[in-house]
């Protein structure tokens, strides 16, 4: 057991439980709207390079602690450089690139990730949200890509939301920065469903623990094929999945899947 | 007139009747969920490499017989070959391949192509309905990709999937496996229209037969370039439909078409 | 201040009218259903040249006369070339790269622009639709892409089209060639609102300025960024919007904006 941490100890800017098979990250940085800060960006690809390779883990929910999912980058941090001697250019190419790098994370990350959003995630907050495999919100949640009003336009954001949802609906976020609801986003294909506040801790819960019970190898050959054949143009996408399948066949679990399937019995996996 | 089928001879896995320009092919295999048999992967290539020849055919429906419309592949075919030398690989590759090519014969088939979905369609059975260019359903028809359950995942289904609804939607289908409403399928983009079981075929024949009403030349041209120019880059796509535009503009049907539109009166199509 | 045109000065297809940094051009052919001329083909084209390089102007309103918000491409302008030497092929060709420049200059434009529409929008006229970065609509005005039904399928407006709808939702107009109602274009993605016909100006006056209040050098950065990105591949979509970022954080404006927030002031744009 780990003692408390004392009261001179910060807080950690993300917090992990694993219970399972479920792991759940929390953005811990209520206080600072989870502001995605160096400490919270580290954090989070750290985490999801050991969830990568943890066999423990079938599935990964992140959500939020505080009325905030996430207002996206540290302005007071960003800000503070300017005063660099090259105003700031190497500390925003190095954090610029920190930041994409962890939303890839996300997406090469052998696990489904599923965003549990029980607040306004805006900027690169709305960007964590897109770039999950799958999404619930608090009907009460809302989402922005608001860098317009900042004279900052949420260009890094856009790469996420534009595969996402259609481009007016990109456009009408990015131009005017305004909030949309949860229904809207949901209506757009931003998030997969919105429900009462109440209900945003089971429901997310009910989607991991269904997808925990798939095969985890399956799984990942899935996830890794979905962005892999995604950009391709058709004959290639389909000479990639067929490729896929036929790897995917020959492992135990299908065959295993296939047998449990047509004795109408609950397959064992064996995640290989 | 062809004899009576005897009571050896079993029912051919894919029935055509042709009517007026309307083409229907019919799934025939009721009693095995119109499971994509290698017989029936066969008879569905031919079928469409025929219709692409044939100038009599102006607009193709895909329909089925039975509750289902299709459960995909044939798994108790796919599982026989588990004993094989190579532990079915040979096999598996092969009909993968024989599937691929003969979705893709639906999206280079010269005529457009319609499914009408009166029941569940699952896996490559989903896939087939992705892949044609119009889909109506009953109300009832409920669709899924739920080869996470049996621990194959339906990464060759995706392909044509994941080019008709967005990313959440896809991954919330291919992750969970559950099936979806018809009425969701038409929310998210997969399906067009979701009528009621009864007026199912009248929807299908009336959108059939007002497709053709029109020239099979100015269709087979415009079907060609939405496949062609879909993968481009905006500039390429724009050089490729302009030079489409100007060989139309050069046709009999199109001079014929803007003439009697200007005359206020119908065309007479010569399909050249 | 310019003399009023005389009786026989034919009137300018297009209209130009600039206010607080709202540009409203408006198609002027109403008697012939604003179908895109030569002339205003080329008034156009001129006209998105000359705000690209106009710093006055923050945003564009593509407005249109009469009942028509525009019929395309001017079908006796075309049918008179079929009597030349080459049947009409190298204006047909010198026609169609003409548009799809002028549908280009939307999309390159650094400034939004915005179509509002008021009545019936087809075929090009459609396409200009698609190629505006927003669209509002007054709920009685129709879209569709009705070429199929005069021999010429349109493949050339099928480019905007299908980077604005899914491929289900396309296939309906192309195919088809039915009207679609405001409603719908506003489900499918075409638009992003329809409202009365009464609240049209006020509406789409509404987020003109909602958009004029903002950075333009902000705005025009995020808008090539956006264009830009979204036929990359993932990683390469993130260098280079990462890359925006930087550049973005360098200018004035982002500055300005940042500190504006924090100090819960309204900023000052310089536009730099």
């Amino acid at each position: 057991m780990t003692s408390p941490p004392s009261a001179s100890t910060p807080a950690p800017a993300l917090l992990r439980t694993d219970h399972e098979g479920i792991t759940t990250l929390t953005l811990n940085r209520a206080s600072a709207r989870n502001s995605l800060s160096e400490a919270l960006l580290d954090a989070l690809t750290t985490a999801f390079e050991n969830i990568a390779e943890d066999e423990s883990v079938r599935v990964v929910i992140l959500a939020a602690n505080g009325p905030t999912f996430s207002a996206g980058h540290d302005l007071k941090e960003l800000q503070a450089h300017r005063g660099d001697a090259d105003k700031g250019r190497a500390y925003y190419t190095d954090i610029m690139n920190r930041c994409a790098t962890m939303m890839q994370k996300i997406v090469s990350c052998p696990k489904p990730v599923i965003a549990q959003i029980q607040g306004i995630a805006t900027a690169a907050g709305c960007q964590l949200v897109a770039s999950c495999d799958l999404a619930i919100a608090a009907d009460t949640a809302k989402f922005a890509t608001p860098g317009v009003n900042i004279g900052l336009f949420c260009s890094t954001p856009m790469v996420a939301l534009t595969r996402n949802v259609s481009r007016k609906h990109a456009m009408e976020m990015l131009l005017l920065g305004d909030m949309i609801s949860a229904q809207k986003a949901c209506d757009i294909g931003l998030i997969n469903k919105a429900v009462t506040h109440d209900q945003l801790e089971t429901a997310s819960q009910e989607m991991a623990q269904m997808i925990a019970s798939k095969s985890s190898l399956t799984l990942a050959m899935g996830k890794e094929a979905f962005y892999t054949q995604i950009d391709m143009e058709l004959a290639d996408a389909y000479h990639h999945a067929s490729d896929v399948m036929v790897h995917n066949m020959l492992t135990h679990d299908s065959e295993e899947g296939i047998e449990a399937f047509l004795a109408k019995r609950t397959p064992l996996w064996k995640d290989r």
